[in-house]
């Protein structure tokens, strides 16, 4: 280790190499405790079906299982080793079990662990450019990959050289809000250009923003976040939102002297998995201009394969497109990928722009801190460029065909059974169906499901009707782990029944 | 690797076999891919003073590095290990360099990258607790352990029994805009109460928020997300927001027809970390029922050693506090603690619970994705699990001790220079100096430093006086550091004098 400093006296050059001793042993610590965690994973993830999928745990079960306060002197790393299974373990719901059939997945794979790393010890905050270009182009770049992966129209891609362009949020939450941001800014400036009379509180208090009934909850958390009003359309029979009852509720609502300004289109609903007429409700939206996000937080990945593009028709007429590969295309929580045709709606309504934060090439490269809610940011993209390169396009596509293909092949065990129906068209990983009877026997089935601790289940409720969610969610599943999901299934509902009969 | 599933036919236990095959030579990968992974960072690390503290590469510099397109195929994790020079290190700025003294510390730590390497590999979402509820435990007895470590109030902590708690997160900016809104539906409800003939937009137009000039601009953005009139107030002349200036502001607002709801007091400014007089703040709050959070995301380090206390003097008043371990306290982003004594208004704020995310428990034990803005979150309670108790408290206390030493030892350098004056007491780990004389030959000062490339600063200006800022940044740095920094600058100041003369 040469230091350029030259002038140091001996007192100090035995500090530094006092410094550096002490320095050396905690990287030797560092690689032993890295290596040892390295094979815990491998160990944890090799045998996740032997464990329990959802722990028997009640709550406020870990406070007494660690001290009152934090040790004042360190401990070894072994030591904290030691207590992974006893405290954290023994709590843990396991979502990559294939046991999990819950929510919907959330990604994990080994080069995404391992990105993370790299990302850790670089730990830059990527708010601008100049703050670490890397972070900043490689994200751009991995955007265009992966928007291309899906088929995107290059209006999205950053390489087409337009305005449009992609970035990484934390959540589809976040995506929904910013997107609800950049339609509110470009609508107060149509607006305030046509009614210069208006103050800004008139004009927010009469925008009005429309989704799904079906829509994520976070789409309505958007809106209460915005303060800004959203309507909750009826689908059709099918729980898709059509073009027909936007346009009326539009039409009523201008009338009544509201200003239509935001619609969510959600692509694979939460409840059912069901897609709303992108197609259609682009084309009530644009006569009006109306900003068009569409929400494919889980579906989206599905699109990498072309077969399942039908299902994103009318995608080139919307504003901004939002999925998660950290869903169901491998890459770790937190990545949620976001297009937007115009990103300087979003710009402009975030810039707040203090001197520490400027430098000398702002206008040359996107400062990503104007894409997003927080200030801060990792370096995510890492994560997208190393699960790509890893895994390749077709290994990527033959995930997401697989897991369809075991939702189909857990619907054929289900169709089979004549106490089962299906509550909806299975399209993606997510199977729902329920006892063909009422709702409590329903509820009492999911109870003994989950109950037995083998498989874990959600149910959902649409009109009225509670079904089960059985999504495909571990990476590990295979035909032998959905016979066993069926057993169990089964099992609980000859119970189910053989009681309801007493 | 037995299987409980045992009607498989013969070919379909042929195909499972295989498939552990290929599962085990993934892992094999695995394993071998983090801990070269692990070396990686060790050395990188390790060396990281020898690097370009800023790289000097152009933007668009990458695009033509790597493929237009993400491959078909996979490829080995050695061919990514062998880009990581050539395409990202290129490109990164080395935040964790000794040379490194921009904008403030984000933190970086060993015991952090092994957490966040489990928190990946279990990669649970804890938005209830049953989807994880060792997940949702162990980050309510850390904030406890942390709040504790700080000297927080007993009525923050979730282990005094009342209704206040802990929670992480993302960062500063989102808890300024969570503290926001629970500020909003607090001072909503009461007026509600006061004035039941007064509509929602009605009220929302009167509410008014207040903040010290100098506060961050994720202050400003929380008020434009939300949708709300904040005032920025004049400091005093130590750049401190005083009680009876906010007294002043709020009595005039009164008489005016507005409802001041909300103040964020400021403890460590980001231009020159100065702290606002929380406590005399506080006392003009409380009679006005009005919301006091407190960001002290940098600064808020330092209260783990006692000395530093006296800064947050009147912390017991305030409604709720935050500040980022991963900024000073070794603890890798995202990791932004915050307290709030009343979690309640947030939660009923946030309050959308659809049927696939109830539970049996609830009511017993939080739900954390009512006291954030996203829905999803990782298990980021590792991260300061790990470093609590690898550190130990003492250890941390000896980092914090030790980076403002080294700020008083750079002041001490620059004081005994007489061309030079300090713009700010230095109070913690930023040093804001500048050439006595105008603005443009500070710029130029700058200027000059950047352009060497041996270190990095920002400037920031207060009153039209521009000034640079020297912070403590990496764990790595030693007296000797500050000794090449001290030599750099001098040697710009140099310059820049001799050619001003000219």
């Amino acid at each position: 280790m040469e230091l350029s400093y030259t002038a140091a006296p001996t007192t100090l050059k035995f500090l530094v190499v006092i410094f550096y001793y002490l320095f050396d042993m905690e990287t030797a610590e560092f690689k032993e405790f890295a290596k040892a965690m390295t094979d815990y994973i491998a160990e944890y993830l090799d045998n996740i079906r032997d464990r329990q999928v959802v722990p028997s745990v009640k709550p406020g079960y870990l406070r007494p299982l660690v001290p009152e306060q934090a040790p004042q002197q360190p401990e070894p790393w072994t030591a904290v080793m030691a207590d992974i299974e006893r405290v954290v373990m023994s709590g843990v719901t396991h979502w990559h079990s294939p046991r999990f059939h819950a929510y919907f997945p959330t990604a994990n794979s080994y080069p995404a662990i391992v990105a993370d790393m790299l990302s850790g010890a670089i730990a830059c905050i990527g708010f601008t450019w100049i703050a670490s270009p890397a972070c900043t182009e490689l994200e751009v770049v991995m955007m265009d990959w992966l928007g291309q992966m899906l088929g995107l129209p290059d209006v999205f891609l950053a390489k087409s050289g337009g305005e449009g362009g992609g970035v990484i949020q934390g959540t589809a939450s976040e995506a929904t809000l910013v997107a609800l941001l950049g339609a509110k800014a470009r609508t107060m400036q149509r607006v305030k250009e046509e009614h210069p009379e208006w103050s800004e509180n008139d004009i927010l208090s009469k925008l009005v923003g429309y989704c799904n009934k079906q829509a994520h909850s976070s789409v309505e958390r958007a809106g209460l976040l915005g303060g800004i009003k959203l309507r909750t359309l009826l689908p059709d029979n099918k729980r898709r939102l059509r073009g027909d009852t936007l346009k009326k509720a539009m039409e009523e609502d201008i009338r009544n002297g509201l200003i239509p300004f935001y619609v969510v289109a959600t692509l694979g609903t939460t409840s059912s998995c069901t897609f709303d007429a992108l197609d259609e409700i682009a084309d009530v939206c644009i006569p009006h201009n109306v900003w068009v996000h569409v929400d494919a937080a889980y579906a989206g990945s599905a699109f990498i394969c072309p077969e399942y593009r039908y299902l994103m028709k009318g995608i080139e007429k919307a504003d901004s497109f939002n999925f998660n590969p950290h869903k169901w295309m491998l890459v770790n929580f937190d990545c949620s990928a976001m297009w937007l045709k115009q990103p300087k709606w979003i710009v402009d309504a975030f810039n707040v722009d203090p001197l520490y934060l400027k430098h000398d090439q702002q206008g040359s490269a996107p400062d990503y801190r104007h894409w997003q809610i927080p200030l801060g940011r990792r370096f995510r993209s890492l994560k997208l460029w190393f699960v790509l390169r890893l895994f390749g396009v077709e290994n990527l596509q033959k995930h997401i065909r697989k897991q369809i293909s075991l939702a189909h092949y857990f619907e054929k065990l289900c169709v089979s059974d004549e106490r089962f129906e299906l509550f909806e068209e299975v399209t993606m990983g997510l199977v729902c169906f329920r006892l063909k009877g009422d709702n409590p026997i329903n509820e009492e089935l999911l109870k003994r499901i989950n109950g037995r601790g083998k498989i874990h289940l959600v149910p959902s409720k649409i009109d009225d009707v509670y079904f089960l969610r059985l999504a495909i969610c571990s990476r590990y599943t295979e035909d032998s782990d959905i016979n066993i999901s069926w057993e169990e299934i089964k099992l609980s509902a000859d119970e189910v029944i053989k009681s309801a009969k007493k």
